[in-house]
C-alpha cells in the first residue's frame, strides 16, 4: 500500500552538512533518511520482484549546516505493508544516533510538509559567563560570548524587524530571484543564567536569515550599531549592510507550525 | 600568598578515565586541573626563582570513568597573588571545553572537599521510547533501555535499601578492607516522558555503589528478581548476588552537600 507518511525528526546537526541533499558524499540528514527508507523498501520487497525507486523525503525546510533541530517535520510516499511502528522502529534502529524519528504517522496524501507550513519557530541559544565558564553538556549547541550584549538594545532593534517585511539584508543568497518578503511574527529575547536565547517565529525564512538577523542583533547588543537602524536597513536591500551570520551551531529548530 | 580555593567543576565524562590519576599517561579531571593550574603557577613565578611543586587538587569523591558531575567540589591550596576570578578565568580559558570551573573561592585553610562532604546526590538517567527514538541531546548522558521496567517493583526495593547498612554486596572493590556500612537517605524514582530518573542521597558511596544499586533496581523492575529481596542481598554481603554494574555514561554527580 502507498501511503503518504508524516513525521517528526529531531537531529544534533553538528556532524551533517545540513538537511538538505548536497553534491558529492557529504553526509546530510536527508540523504540519511532516504538512505535508510530506501533500504528498508529494498529489505521488504527484495523477493517479491516489485522495483524500488529511491525515495523522496520532504522536509519542511532546509536546516544549514551545523543547525539542530528539535523538531523537523517531513513526509515520505512509501509502498510498504509495514506497520507506523514498524517503519519508526526500523528507521531508530539504523539511523545514527544523531537522528531520532520521535514520531511517524500516516497522513493525508495532499500533505506536504514545506508547501504547508504556515511558521517555523527558530531559537537561537547564546552563552556568557563572566569567568569563562562553559556549559559542558550543551557545549554543542550555544555559541559562546566574549562580552555580555545589552538585551535592551537588541529587543528594541528586534521591534523594528517584526512584521513584514522584504528581507533581502538578511537573505545569505545573493542570487536570490524570487521575493525576499517574509513576516516575521516575534522576537523574544531572554536571559537566564548566562543563557541568552533569541527565539524567532515567522512565517517562513530565506536562506541563513535566522542567522544573519542575531549577528545583527548581537552587533547592536555590542554598541557598534543603532538600535533604531533596523528599518533604514530593512529600506537598503543590501546584504553587505547587516551583521555576519551567526555561527551554526548555537541555532536549532523548535518547530513548524501547520 | 598561599590560600585553600574551593571549587564547582562540572564536566562531561565522555572522554575520562574518570575523577582520579590513573598510572601512566590516561587522561583524567583531576590530572587536568593539576597540569593548568601548575603551568598556571610556573607562568607566574618563572621570573622570581620561587619554585613550583606541583599542585594536588582534591575532589569530593572519585567518579567513574565515564560518569559526569554538574557540581563536583574540589579544593586546592595555591601560592599565588592571582584574584580568584583570574584564576577562574585561567583554568576556564586551557582546559578543555568538557571541564568547566563553574566557581572559585578561597575558603577556610582546614576545608577539605572530601573528609568534610556530608552528602552527595548522584542521578542515573534511564531512557525508555517503544518506537526506539532516542533524545540526540542527551544521548551520551543516559542509558537506553530496551523495555520498560516496573517502576512501582523497583521503588519497593529501593526502600529497603535507605537508611544505614552494609553495602558490601553493592561494592565493586572486592578487595575493599575498610567498613562498607553507608548510609542513604533517600532513593527517588520517577518517570518523564521517557527519561527514568534514578536520584540517589547519601552519606557517601563506595565504588560502583550507585551503579550496582541501579543495576540491581533495574533487575527488580524487569521481573528478573524479587522486590523484596534487598534485606537478603544486603546480609549477604557479596558482591556475586547484586545485579550488573549499569553502564557509567547514565551517572552524573549533582551536587555535594557540606
Amino acid at each position: 500500500m502507498k501511503h503518504n507518511y508524516k513525521m517528526t525528526v529531531s537531529y544534533d546537526g553538528t556532524s551533517y552538512y545540513g538537511w538538505e541533499h548536497q553534491p558529492g558524499q557529504k553526509m546530510t540528514i536527508q540523504g540519511k533518511l532516504e538512505t535508510v527508507l530506501t533500504r528498508m523498501l529494498e529489505a521488504e520487497h527484495g523477493d517479491d520482484g516489485t522495483e524500488v525507486t529511491p525515495v523522496t523525503v520532504i522536509g519542511a525546510g532546509r536546516t544549514d549546516a551545523g543547525v539542530h533541530a528539535r523538531a523537523m517535520t517531513a513526509n515520505v510516499i512509501l509502498d510498504t505493508e509495514m506497520s507506523e511502528q514498524e517503519i519508526q522502529r526500523y528507521m531508530n534502529r539504523y539511523l545514527p544516533d544523531d537522528i531520532s524519528i520521535d514520531e511517524l504517522r500516516i497522513c493525508a496524501d495532499r500533505f506536504h510538509s514545506r508547501f504547508m507550513a504556515r511558521g517555523k519557530t527558530y531559537r537561537y541559544t547564546c552563552w556568557y559567563s563572566p569567568e569563562g565558564a562553559l556549559p559542558v553538556f550543551e557545549r554543542k549547541y550555544v555559541t559562546v560570548l566574549d562580552r555580555m550584549p545589552d538585551l535592551q538594545k537588541m529587543k528594541r532593534a528586534a521591534e523594528d524587524l517584526t512584521g513584514m517585511h522584504d528581507f533581502r539584508s538578511f537573505c545569505g543568497n545573493s542570487h536570490m530571484k524570487k521575493s525576499t518578503v517574509r513576516v516575521i511574527d516575534a522576537i523574544d529575547i531572554r536571559q537566564r543564567g548566562c543563557f541568552i536565547t533569541i527565539t524567532v517565529h515567522g512565517s517562513g525564512f530565506l536562506q541563513n536569515m535566522v542567522r544573519i538577523i542575531c549577528g545583527t542583533l548581537l552587533e547592536t547588543g555590542y554598541g557598534r550599531r543603532d538600535p533604531e537602524s533596523m528599518g533604514a536597513l530593512l529600506e537598503a536591500r543590501d546584504r553587505k549592510l547587516a551583521g555576519p551570520t551567526a555561527p551554526a551551531k548555537g541555532l536549532t529548530l523548535l518547530s513548524v507550525d501547520y
